[in-house]
């Protein structure tokens, strides 16, 4: 089974009509839209940045009905491959973001994708390590839901282990389940601090399993060794007694460094630390203070 | 130089007399003490660890004073080698840790560490990957500061990476610095969620240099791969507008995955996410949710 691009919606509602019935243990190959919803191309600029239309960000391909899915069921879901386009955008949009009070200014950068790198900046290859940023299934509640926010039932995770060989068991809310995934990225660092990765069209193999009675609190998964990087990393620190306040420090301490180290502007390092930085809770348990750590592989700097 | 272990303090003060001074450059050997600083033997019990006198905990080796040191300087410690004690204990201690209101008993572990594992439960072994959890420099602040939590001057950092082969760089708060160093773990997961690691005496090769006016505003590290795991991995996820709620949430649902798929004791299982978890913040741009993931490799539960 193979699903086009055309069918995606834009919000999670238990009332939208399935594109497809897909029965337990099925593969199937979904295409998904890059995160714009078509609002950017190749040839966009900052200001279509500054533009663009939120009614209309985050498609996701679906819903997938999944015949005898039921409440307390959970569907597990393995991405068996996945590939992505030829070209994906990276921004910073006003009000959005981690930093959002630094970086008041649209930026984009498109790049090139092409044999296993993602050009964010000439010269500055970022290896693709593709992943789903949003994968979820439909919320009981009635109503539209935003795509923006994750939930109980997944949705917009931007977990970027959530690659070809990982599996997530997701909850199920609703009879048939109704799976739908979008937003892939060529890349993204943990935390996506700046709200976007490489952001782009995908293409992603998957099987889903229904587990009848399994549902987890929350979505669960199993990663696969190619998420993970190993190379040695540039890691600065925010330091405080809350997380969130920390997390900003740590980001603006990279950024400052990565500036410092390459000349980057400050934006592009900001940009850099979202598709490449590993954003991680180092300590949360010495009170008063929390340490939260950025990580970016310093081969990265060395281009 | 070799500094042993009987030269140590138990707070931060600029006033404490230095027990060496080491020149920029130098090369010098320190030995540590566990966090208990000799309150728990191979022999102790969970009463032992209810009992622990917090005023004695987390002994640090120092202070050292670097000639020439001044505010707005940077010390970077290279971490060149480091060897670790023959066993090491993992406390739940009641009212500590990030899950303290779930886990209100004490309990401990003690692991024999050999041939590069430490066995936290007969059979569990986790691979030793040497680490520092408290380095720092005297805060210019008078008086005595607790050595529990970290500061802009480092401290009880507890990064995971602060290893062999790790670079570190403080900012210096006072004349001659004032370096200290002690806590040192076998093994500790990024969040070190119960509160301890596995902790055990040390000895760490490390090389002082003095970079001046290069003080950064919160300690900056260059990690090394070693101290990165690579191996497939579960996850689990709290999900809310709340990291350190989301934190917990993620921990709460590894503690119960993997009592689902061992049948450790639940305290055990916090444990485990203790020294070999990664707690890594996957995302908080997406308002009004946040995600926090916690990663155990999957390896560990195969035994």
């Amino acid at each position: 089974m193979h699903i086009n691009r055309s069918s995606t919606h834009h919000v999670w509602d238990r009332t939208i009509a399935p594109v497809a019935e897909i029965a337990s243990g099925t593969e199937l190959t979904v295409d998904t839209v890059e995160a714009s919803g078509g609002q950017l191309t190749p040839d966009s600029t900052a200001a279509d940045v500054a533009g663009l239309d939120f009614d209309r960000v985050n498609p996701v391909t679906g819903p997938f009905l999944v015949p005898g899915a039921r409440p307390g069921d959970a569907l597990a879901v393995d991405i068996l491959e996945m590939s992505v386009g030829g070209w994906g955008w990276t921004a910073c949009i006003p009000g959005f973001g981690l930093l959002a009070e630094d970086f008041t200014e649209p930026r984009l950068r498109i790049s090139t994708i092409a044999e296993g790198h993602a050009e964010l900046l000439p010269g500055l290859r970022i290896p693709v390590v593709p992943m789903v940023g949003t994968i979820g299934v439909a919320p009981p509640e009635n109503g539209p839901h935003s795509m923006v926010p994750p939930r109980r039932w997944g949705g917009n995770m931007d977990i970027r282990h959530l690659g070809p060989g990982a599996r997530l068991l997701l909850p199920v809310g609703v009879p048939g389940a109704l799976l739908s995934l979008g937003d892939t990225h060529a890349a993204m660092g943990d935390g996506e601090v700046a709200g976007t990765g490489v952001e782009t069209d995908g293409s992603v193999r998957l099987r889903v399993t229904l587990l009848p009675g399994a549902a987890p609190v929350t979505p669960v998964l199993e990663t696969d060794p190619r998420t993970h990087r190993s190379g040695r990393a540039l890691a600065t620190t925010g330091i405080g007694p809350d997380l969130m306040t920390a997390s900003r420090d740590a980001v603006r301490a990279l950024v400052d460094e990565v500036v410092r180290r390459t000349g980057l502007a400050p934006a592009d390092a900001y940009l850099l630390a979202s598709v490449a930085a590993d954003l991680k809770i180092s300590e949360l348990v010495d009170a008063p203070n929390w340490v939260v750590s950025a990580h970016l592989e310093l081969a990265l700097l060395d281009g």
